[in-house]
C-alpha cells in the first residue's frame, strides 16, 4: 500500500507553546500527516518565524484562521484536516470556520470556553460533513483502552467507586508565563481554572473507562494563590445514577507533584488502578486474588509501537489520537463504515457541563447539582 | 537500671480477636509490660481458655471487667494499667471502671460509641488521677512523627491541602465473621461504619501531622452491601479555618486494596506523602527541587529498634504507643513532668465529633456542617 | 492450653549490640520464651548492667558462658535453650559448651569462624541430644517460604538462573564502631568480611529457596577501604550441577543502599523476585503472562500475625525462627516427630564452605573452585 | 530559521523488522530527517512494498545497498545520511559502501559481526569525510546523560562498583521468528548471542556513564535453550585499572522480564541507580543522606520534549540520537566545530572487543582476559 500522508494545517501552537509542538510531534510520529499550512502565532513576524521553523511554506502561512480556512478549502491540494491548539476561547470560532469549510478538525480541550459555545459547536458539527476530534489524549493510552474493555466486559463486576485525581504543581506560585497567564484569565480560558485545564481530562478519562457519567456532583473550588481569578484546586464528589459514588480531585498547587493523573475504579469483584507516572502498567486487583500487573503490549500491540519494556509515553499516547484520526478521516473519505473510540463532540459538551456544574455547585456552597448528562 | 515491667490487665481481646493479640504483642515487644490479669472473653469457658493461653493465672482471670477493676485495685500487686480491646460500645463502661479505680487505661479506638459517652468519659478522666491513652497507632510510626515535625517547623510552608484516604476491601461482600458482625451493628459499633472503624484513624492522623483540625466537613456516606446497617464507604470534603482544604476517603469495599492508608499534605513550599504499604518511607517533595526519600532510622533511631533497611511495621508502630505509655506511666508514678505525643481524650472526642458531623452532613444531603472543634 | 514459655539464656548481645536486642525481641514477640539467664557482656560491670536491663536476676548473671552452661544444666529450673549472639569466633566454644550440657542452641551466623570448627561442631551436635538452630532469619519470611514451595512444586519449571545480592553501605568509610571493628578482625570474624557477614545470608537464602547449592564458584573479593583486613565487596559467579548458573554480589560499601537483599530466580516457565525493602511481596513473573504480586497473608496466615496490609518485617521474620525453634524444642521434649524448615548444622557448614571456597577462588585469581557440597 | 530536513536513506528495516520502524520513528520525531531512499528488504517484491509503505519513491527504491550508495551519491538531491538496520553481518559492507561514498552513516549495534571488521571499518571511517554514528540509544536518555555529568564532576566520589544488567525473556523458548533466527546464527549475528545483542548495550552504557572501560573481564557464557548456537545468558565480572570492580549480567531467558536494563554505580561518596522500566528517574543515593529522585526535565529540558510528568521513553531516547546526529551533520556541512556525546567508532570497537573478550574468557573457563582497551 502506497503511503500518502493527510495534509494538515494548524491554528495556534506557535513558538513557545508547549502544546503546539506536542500536536506536531503526535501528528508526524506515525507518518500519517504532513503539516503544510498554518496560522500559528498572533503577530505576523512570529507567525512567519513559527511557520518557517515547522517547514510550512510562506504562501501557506496565514495571519488569520478564517482566511486560512477559505484559502485552503479553495486549493485542490488544500489541507484535509486542521489542528487547533489556541487558548480555549479561540477553539470555538476556529473550529466553526474549518467545520464550515468542510475541513476535519482535531481540537485541543476543553472544547470551548463556554457551555453555550459547546452546544453551538455541536450543531455546527452536526451540520458539517467534516469530523471533529477532541484531543483527550489520556484516553488513548493502551492500558486505559484495556481498562475500558475490562470494565465493559464485567471483569470488575458492577462498579461502586470511581476515584480520579489530577495533581500538578506548576501554579503553586504566581506565574507570568504565557501558558499560565491565559489560563488564569476567564476571558480566554473560560470560567474554570484547574477544572477546565486538567479537571476535564480527569472527568473524561473516568467517563471513558467506566462508560458512565455522574448525574450529580458537589464541588468545592479554591483559588489558593492570591490574585488568581480562577480555581487552582477543586475537591469534587460524584454520584452516578447506578448508585456508584466517586471523587475527583484536581489541583495545580500540589507542591512537588508533576502531572499526576491517577484513576482507580472499584467494582463488586475487582478494582483497577492506573497512574500516569507509569502509564504502561494497569493494575488489576481482584477481590481475594493476587494483584496483576498488566503491561502495555503484553497481550496485544494495539496502540503500541515497540514491545513491553521499551517505554512509550505521553507523545505516543497523543500520537494514538492522531493515528486514529487519520484512520477515521481516510475511512470517511472512502465512505467506508468506521468504528472509533476517539473523543469528540459528546466529550466536549460533557466537559463544559462538568465545568458549569462545578461552578454552580461551588456558588451554592457545594450543594449537589445536576451535571446535565449522567 | 533494673528492669521492672508494668503490671497490665486486659479487657476483651480473647481468642479469635485480631486486635487483642496485636495489643498483647505491642505490650511485650519492648518488654515494658507484663500481662497478669484479664477479662478477655464473654463466656466463662472461653475466658478461662483465652487467659490460660496468655499465661494469666486463674485467680486473676475475671468474668467481668467491673469485678476485675475492684479486685485488682485492692491487690498490693494489682495491675497498674489496663488495655481495653472490646467492641466499641464497651469501651466507655470499661474505661470508666478502671479510671475510677485509679488504673491507667490504654483503649482502642473509637473511644466510645457515642459522642455523649465521649464527653462523659472526658469528665471521668479529668477527675481521675489515672492516664488515658487511645491507640491511634498509626500516629506512632516514626515517619509520621517526622512528618509532624516537618510541618510544625514550616518545611512545607503554610498548608493548603490535606488528602487522606484509608481503603480496605474486607467488607466487599457480606460477612458473618465475628469482627464484621459487631462492626455492622450500630448498637455495638456506634452509628458509624467505615467512618468509625477506619475513618477515625485517617482523621486523627491528618490532625496529628498537620496540627490542625477541619472546622467543617461535607460527607457522602454509602452502604454498598445490601442489608448493611452502617456506611462502608465515605467521601468527605474538609475545610479548615486557615483556608486549607482537604478530602478524606475511607472505604471497606475497595476491591483489591488491603489496608491502604495514605496521607498527602501540600503547603506553599513543599508536599509530603506517606503510604501505609511502605511505612518506613516519607516522601518529601519540595516545589522546584528533587523529591527526597526520607527513611526510618536514617536521621534518628527514635521510635525504631533496628536500622533502616531492616523493615519495621505495624506491630512496631503499635508497640511505640505502648512504650510511650510505659514512659508516661512511670513518669506519672514518679511525679516527674513528662511531655508526650500520645493520643488521648482530645483525640477521642474529636473522633466522635467527626463521626457525628459525617452523619449530620449525610442526613442533610452532604451539606457543610461544623465539626465542633476545628 | 496453658502457656509455659521456654526458659532461655543468652551469651553475648549485651549493651550496644544490635543483634542481641534483635534476638531478645524475636524471642519474646510470640511469648514462647522467657529470658532468665545470661552472660551478655565481657566485663563484669557491663555484664551486670546488661543483665539487669534485661530483667535477668543477679544469681543467673554469669561472667562466663562455660560456668553458665554448667550452672544452668545443674538447676532444676535451668534454661532449656540458649541464644548465642557473640562475635563469630565465640560461636563455636559457646555452642559446644551448651550442646554438651544438653541445652538447645540458637546461634547467630556464620556458624563458626573456620570451616574446621564447623565440622567439629557438626560432630558435637550429632553426639548431643540437644537441637541446634542457626538464625538465617531471612529464610523465615513468609514470602520466601512461599517462594520455596513454588520452586519445589515446579511453578517456575526447571531452574536456569539464580541472581542473589546483598548490598549495604555501612562500611563505606573506615569505622571504629564496636560492630565494625570485630567484623574487620579476621581473628574474631573469620577470614571472610562481607562474604561471612552478609554473603552467607544471601547464599543460604538462595540455597533455601531453590533447594540446590552450587557445586562451583568463582569469586573476586575486594577490600575497598584502605587498611581493612577482610573483603568488603565480593563478585561471585555460581555454577550448579544441574546446569543452572548464578551470581552473588555482596557489598558493604554500596553507598546509599541500606540492607538490600534481593533474590531473583528464573526457570523455564517463570521467574520470581523478592526484595528485602518490601519483604511482604513476592513477584511471580510467568513467561508470557502478567506478573502477579503475591502478598504475605493473602493465601495463608502461616508465619504471619496480622493480615496483609499491616506491614510485618525483620523482627517478625526473626521471631518466626524463634517460634519455630520453640515448636521444635517442645516437640523434642515431648518425643513427638516434628518436621521443620529451620536452618541448622548443614546450613552452617555450607556457609563456611562458601566462605572457604570464595577465599580459595580469590587466591587463584577467581578460578572456579569446588564448593564441597553442591 | 527555515527548516530543512536532512535527506535520509535506509538499508534494512523492511516490513516485519521492529528496529527499522524504530529508526524511522526516531528520525522523524523531531522532524530533522526526511526518508527519501531505501534498500529495505532482501527480495524485490518485499522491498518495493516496504519502500512504498514508507513513502519512498520507486525510483529511489534500491534492491542493493551498493547500487544505492552509488546512485544517491551521484544525485544532486541524493541522500545526506543513511541508516543501517540490517542483521549484524551486513553492517560492515553497508557502512563501508556509504562511508566511501561520502554519505554519513547511522548504524545499529553491534557495529560489525567481527572484531576484524570493526578495525577495518575504523580505518575506512578515518579515511572518509563522512560521520559515523552508532545507535547505542540508551546513552541518550536524559537521565543517563545527567548520570554521566554527575560522575564526571565527582558527585559520587572515586568509583568503586559498576553493576549493570540487561535481562529479557523473549528467547526463553526456542523461536523461529525472523528476529530470533538471525540472532541465533553466528554467520549473521557474529559469535556473540546475548552478549552481542544486549550485552554490548549494557557495556557501552556503563562505559558512557562512568567514563571508564574495564581492562579485564571474566565471563561465563551459557546457551540454555537446546540447539541454540550462541549464548543466551552471560555472567561477567569486570575489573578496572583504577581498582574499581563490576559485574555485567545479560540474559534473554530471564522469564517474566521485559527489557530490563539496570545500571548501578557506587562511589566513595554516593551511588546512582537507573532502571529502564522508569527511565525518567535517576536515583541519587548519597552516603548518609536521603535518596533523591532526579526527574527528567526537572533541572533542564535538554534532550526532552515535554515537561516532567509527561512520560517520554524509548522512542524519544532513540530520537535524541537522531537529533544529535542531525546537529552533527549540519555542523559538519557548515564546517563549524561541534562537540557531541554521540556514540561512534570507538564504542563500536570496544563493543566488539567486549564480545571477543567474553568468548576468549569463556573458552578459558572464565579466566580473566584483557579487554584490549580499559
Amino acid at each position: 500500500m502506497t503511503h500518502t500522508p493527510i495534509r494538515l494545517g494548524m491554528v495556534g501552537g506557535g513558538k513557545g507553546a508547549m502544546i503546539g509542538e506536542v500536536h506536531r510531534i503526535a501528528a508526524r510520529l506515525d507518518n500519517r500527516f504532513a503539516l503544510v499550512a498554518g496560522a500559528l502565532s498572533t503577530t505576523p513576524e512570529r507567525n512567519a518565524e513559527s511557520a518557517a521553523a515547522c517547514g510550512i511554506a510562506p504562501n501557506r502561512t496565514y495571519d488569520d484562521f478564517a482566511e486560512m480556512a477559505r484559502a485552503e478549502a479553495a486549493r485542490p491540494d488544500g489541507i484535509e484536516a486542521v489542528s487547533i491548539c489556541t487558548p480555549n476561547h479561540m477553539h470555538f470560532p476556529a473550529a466553526r470556520a474549518f467545520l464550515e469549510a468542510g475541513i476535519h478538525v482535531i481540537c485541543d480541550k476543553p472544547m470551548t470556553s463556554t457551555l453555550e459555545d459547546a452546544h453551538a459547536l455541536a450543531q455546527i458539527a452536526e451540520a458539517s460533513d467534516a469530523l471533529f476530534v477532541l484531543t483527550h489524549n489520556y484516553s488513548a493510552y493502551p492500558q486505559l483502552r484495556l481498562a475500558r474493555e475490562m470494565v465493559a466486559r464485567g471483569d470488575l463486576g458492577p462498579l461502586r467507586l470511581v476515584q480520579v485525581e489530577y495533581a500538578q504543581d506548576w501554579l503553586t506560585e504566581p506565574s507570568d508565563s504565557k501558558q499560565a497567564s491565559w489560563r488564569g484569565d476567564p476571558a480566554k480560558a473560560g470560567a474554570g481554572g484547574s477544572i477546565g485545564d486538567i479537571g476535564t481530562h480527569a472527568y473524561q478519562l473516568a467517563r471513558f473507562v467506566t462508560g458512565m457519567a455522574p448525574d450529580r456532583l458537589a464541588a468545592d473550588l479554591t483559588s489558593f494563590v492570591p490574585g488568581r481569578a480562577v480555581d487552582d484546586n477543586a475537591q469534587i464528589m460524584l454520584r452516578y445514577a447506578s448508585g456508584a459514588k466517586g471523587s475527583l480531585w484536581c489541583s495545580q498547587v500540589a507542591s512537588g507533584t508533576e502531572n499526576a493523573l491517577r484513576l482507580r475504579i472499584y467494582g463488586e469483584k475487582a478494582g483497577i488502578e492506573w497512574l500516569h507516572e507509569a502509564p504502561e502498567t494497569l493494575w488489576f486487583t481482584p477481590f481475594g486474588a493476587p494483584a496483576q500487573k498488566l503491561r502495555r503490549g503484553a497481550a496485544t500491540m494495539a496502540g503500541s509501537r515497540v514491545p513491553p519494556g521499551h517505554p512509550e509515553g505521553y507523545l505516543e499516547g497523543f500520537a494514538n489520537i492522531y493515528a486514529e484520526a487519520a484512520d477515521a478521516i481516510r475511512a470517511h473519505q472512502a465512505g467506508t463504515p468506521h468504528e472509533t473510540l476517539l473523543p469528540g463532540i459528546r466529550d466536549g459538551i460533557e466537559g463544559l457541563e462538568f465545568i458549569d456544574a462545578c461552578i454552580r455547585s461551588a456558588r451554592a456552597d457545594s450543594a449537589w447539582v445536576e451535571t446535565g448528562h449522567g
